[in-house]
This record gives structure tokens, sequence and C-alpha cells, in this order.
């Protein structure tokens, strides 16, 4: 495991993903009260809502005061998300307040990117060079490419490494062919497919032909092998995931009930924790946010972590029973 | 990952773990619907009682109805436990339909060791000639070792490899010198200490010092790492797990409230199917098997796949639709 990242960035996706899953809806105020309570845990990116129609979903109508009311961590950059030119201009409006990311994104398969967004991949690439325009008028010359569905899709069935490579050789192609480039890459297991040899292969497969670009990686826990994934991403050196407090949220597109959310924060914090790996974030702040995110959404969510426990409680409290005892 | 085993076998140990953790009881009828069902997914030995105080334990009380009660799959081994010569004498009475095993247990901290059985592991071991006799009557000259909080204790912290050596090394001797052996190590992370680092550190020093031991593995998923610790273990050469269907039961002794079950069963035959490793289960069985659980103890259960789905089922569909789409 000689690969193992030093540091690892971790981007909370929890709010902005679950706050959506949850049909019931949440409190502006409780929602407030979750990101202010993640702003103090010492994660460096939270992606707190999205811009998106308040027709289709209603339960992320307040992006506008979500903005307004949270506080402001310092050192965190607060990130938003949204699916159309509305969206955007809604965002770019907090440009001040809000560190726009010039997001573009695509599937591994042309029928999951039909379910999310009525056109092919390749109608979807045709797109590219507005959104690319409009983010160069915001002062962004790069795109931050997701790759939605890279590992597999229920729809389509496995997706081949080199496949996630030609689709993204055409988005680079296109980008760069209108003065903007692939400045980041995001691998998505938006149905749960990846297994840790697959994660290696394509890890393996789009590192080697983009040495220097970042990679992060978005990982539900559809089949339990979610953690694993990130042990075997690790061991290739990533070193940027997205995950979720308490494991909230989960995609809507996934076309079974079993749609699970991502990588739980306070888990992934652990785990580096427990192999040596610095994330900057402080362990029981972030398992005292999950706590409060099941008390917000009101019912069990996933991560383990807020009912088993930091282990450097035990090793503390079994240290000073240690000296207690020999004294 | 080249030294990934061929095939793995599996211990299904939910009916044991499960029952007894479930303090509403579940009816003898509704127990045995489970057992015939697991009988019949492949899974070659299934532990599926106690004989244990039915004054202390009663929901185990009807270990003997569960004996009688039981329909017996071809190939598959049936199992039982017990703590004390009363539970063993109860369980020889059945040795022609039980697969008894010469269970010997102790434990990584003397702390965790009283707290199951008022005897450190020095007084525990001393107490190994009485065992290896009774089963040497029993037509058994070996002992299968089980070392609980083998990977940490909340008692106790961090348990370190060497150590759990050197326990093993006095099971041994005391063992040789009256005529057993050491036939089996068992390594259970009782408490959900472990992570894939200290996996391989610890699977590697027990393996350097036994290297024609069998070694089993029993993980809880207190911390949400089982499944990664899994994958860690199988590259280490591991081919021998305990698990639990639908991820039931969990482990009374464990001091706080997050005490988890085994890894899930049907977690676990997915993760070995996606990583090409034969179970010999028949995972949708055993989905089935696991939505039976979650059935019979009235509540939700861990396990992942029996929402999430087979992803054989989903390449199939896929075929399906490609097949017509060509059409």
């Amino acid at each position: 495991m000689s690969d193992l990242p030093k540091t690892v960035r971790i981007k909370e996706v929890g709010p902005r993903e679950g706050f959506q899953f949850e049909k019931g809806g949440i409190s502006l105020a409780d929602k407030i009260s979750l990101v202010d309570a993640l702003s103090d845990t010492g994660v460096k990116t939270i992606e707190f809502t999205s811009f998106v129609s308040p027709k289709w979903v209603p339960q992320m109508s307040d992006a506008e005061q979500m903005v307004d009311g949270i506080k402001r961590g310092p050192g965190v950059a607060y990130e938003a998300i949204w699916l159309n030119v509305t969206g955007l201009e809604r965002a770019a409006q907090f440009r001040d307040r809000l560190q726009l990311r010039p997001m573009f994104s695509v599937a591994g398969t042309d029928t999951f990117m039909r379910k999310n967004t009525n056109r092919s991949v390749d109608q979807r690439i045709e797109e590219l060079p507005g959104w690319a325009e409009r983010y160069q008028a915001l002062g962004m010359d790069w795109l931050d490419v997701g790759v939605m569905a890279a590992f597999g899709c229920n729809y389509e069935g496995d997706v081949e490494p080199r496949h996630v490579v030609h689709v993204l050789e055409k988005v680079e192609e296109k980008a760069n062919a209108c003065g903007s480039r692939l400045g980041g890459i995001g691998l998505a297991d938006t149905m749960g497919w990846a297994n840790p040899l697959q994660m290696k292969r394509l890890v393996g497969t789009v590192r080697a032909r983009w040495p220097e670009t970042p990679v992060k990686l978005h990982l539900h826990d559809t089949r339990a092998l979610a953690i694993a994934n990130v042990v075997a991403a690790l061991e290739m050196g990533i070193d940027y995931f997205d995950s979720a407090v308490a494991g909230m949220g989960g995609c809507p597109f996934a076309a079974h009930k079993g749609a699970a959310g991502n990588i739980t924060t306070e888990d992934l914090v652990f785990l580096c924790q427990e192999m040596g790996i610095d994330t900057g974030i402080d362990l029981d702040a972030m398992i005292e946010a999950g706590q409060l995110a099941e008390r917000v959404v009101g019912h069990p969510l996933p991560g383990k972590l807020k009912a088993g426990g930091n282990l450097e409680k035990y090793r503390a409290r079994a240290r000073a029973a240690a000296t207690s005892g020999a004294a």
C-alpha cells in the first residue's frame, strides 16, 4: 500500500444530496444549522444546495435563502450545483459568496444520460461550447468534468474503462476547440456498480491517460462496497472524495428502491485516521454533525461512526485506565 | 492483488448471532423457516443456535427444538455453540446431526476476557486441558481456537499482532501438552477495531507463525470498515469468513450501543462474485433469505444487497435490451 496519499481532501455533499432526498421537507433553519455545524468540523468544501427548478425539486426552492443564512467558516469554500443556464445565473448572483465551479457532466452510458437530461452523450457534448463560454465569462477557462455511471449502469450494464476514457477524450477535444480545457475529472459510481478490482482498473486507466489532472471520486454505497472501493482508490493514489455526513442522500434516478447515499463522511474520516491519512477534519465534530443530520431528517441514517464512536476516545480511556491501574 | 483466493468458504452465523440479539423473541417456526431458507442457498456451514443457559439467554432456550425442526440440506454442516460443559453435553446428544467443533476461545485482552467469562486470559488457558479431554472423548484431537478482540478492545485499546501470537503460542503449548493441537485459528474483530492496514499486519504475522493452520475471520461492522477489511484479508489469501445473512445480530458485550452485526452474507457473496471469487452460494437465493430475515425479525437489517439487488440481473436485462434494440 505504498501509494497511499498522506492527505485526503473531502468535499461534503450531504446537505445538497440529502435535503433533496427528503420528501418530507426540512425547515430552512434546520438546514442552516446543519451546514453551520459542518463549517466547524474542519472540512474545507461544503456543497450545500442546488439551484434547480422549484417546480421539479421543491425541497431546494430555498437555495437563495440558504446562501444568505449560512455562516462563513474561515477557509471553507461553499459550493452549489445547477443543471441548466437558469440555475447557473441564479448561482452566479452570489459569486462573491459561493465558490463557482465550472461543472460539466456526462455519463458512461447513453441511456443514463437520457434519463437525466433527455440527451445522448454526444448531444450533451455538443452543448459544451455554450457552457465553456458562460464559464469563461465568469473567469473560468477550464471545466470540471463529471462522469456519471462511470463504473456501470442499471440500464446498460458494465462500463469499460476505455469507454470512459473515450468519452473524456471527446469532451477534452471539444473543450480545447473552444478555448477551455479539461481541468478536473470526477468519476461517479452513481448506481453502485464498482468493486475494488474495477476501481483500480478505471482509476489506473484514467490516470495513465491524464497523469496531471486531479481525479475526484463520488461513490454511492448501493451495494455495500463503497468503503472498500475507497481503499482501492487510496491505494491508487486518489486523494479527493465526495462524501455525505451521516450518509444522507441518494440518487433519485437510479431506477431501484435501493438507491443509497454516498459514503459517509465521518466513516471516511475514520478510515483515513486509522490508516494514518490526514483529512484536516475533526472526527468528533463530524460525528456530532452526523448526529445532528439524523435529528434534522428525523429518521436513521446509514453512517456507522455516530453509533460506533471514535476509537481515539476508547484509546484515551484505555490509557487512563492503565495509568490509574499502575498507580 | 495476486494473492486473491479462487474460492472462499463462508460460515453463515446469522441465526446464531441474530436470534440471540432480538430481545422481542422470535417464534420457533420463524427461526426454522430462516435456517431452512439458508439451507437452500448453497452455503455449506450454518451456525444456527447456541446451547446456553435458558436463564441468561431465553431467546436460545429452544436449541433442542431447533435441531429437531430444521431440515437437512445435502452437503450442509449444521453447527451450534456452547459456553460451558453443560452446553457441550446438550449439543453432544445430537452428534449425529450436528457438526461438533472443538471450540476454545480466548481474548486479545484480559479485560474483555473477564467481561465475557470472569477469568483472565491465563486463567482461561488453564481450563484448556479439561476442554481438550472432553473433545478427545468425542473423537476430536484438535482445537479450533478463537481469539476475541484480536484487533482491539473498547476497554484496553489496540491489540498488537505480536500479542495475539503470544496468546496463541500459550494456547498451543497447553494443547500440545495434553495430546491436542492447534487445528484452526479464528480472529475476531469483536468490537470493530480493525482497519485494512492492521488486517494485513495481523494476518501476515499470524500466517507467518502458523503457515499451515487455517485462519478464519469474524468481523463486526461497528465502524463501517468490515467489508474493506475483508478485501485486505482476501489480498492476504484468507479464504474463510463468518458472516450473517442480512447483517443480523451483534455482540451483546461490546459495551456501547453501536454494537453492530457481522458482515452481511449476501454483501460478502456479492463482493466475491464481482471480484471473480467463487463462494458456491446462489446470490439471489441468499438475497431472498436476507429479505426473509428482515421479515422474521420485524425491523430493518443493515445488509445492502437485499435492496440494491444482484448486478447479474441488471447485466442480463441490459444484454436483453441491447439484443432487442439491435434486432
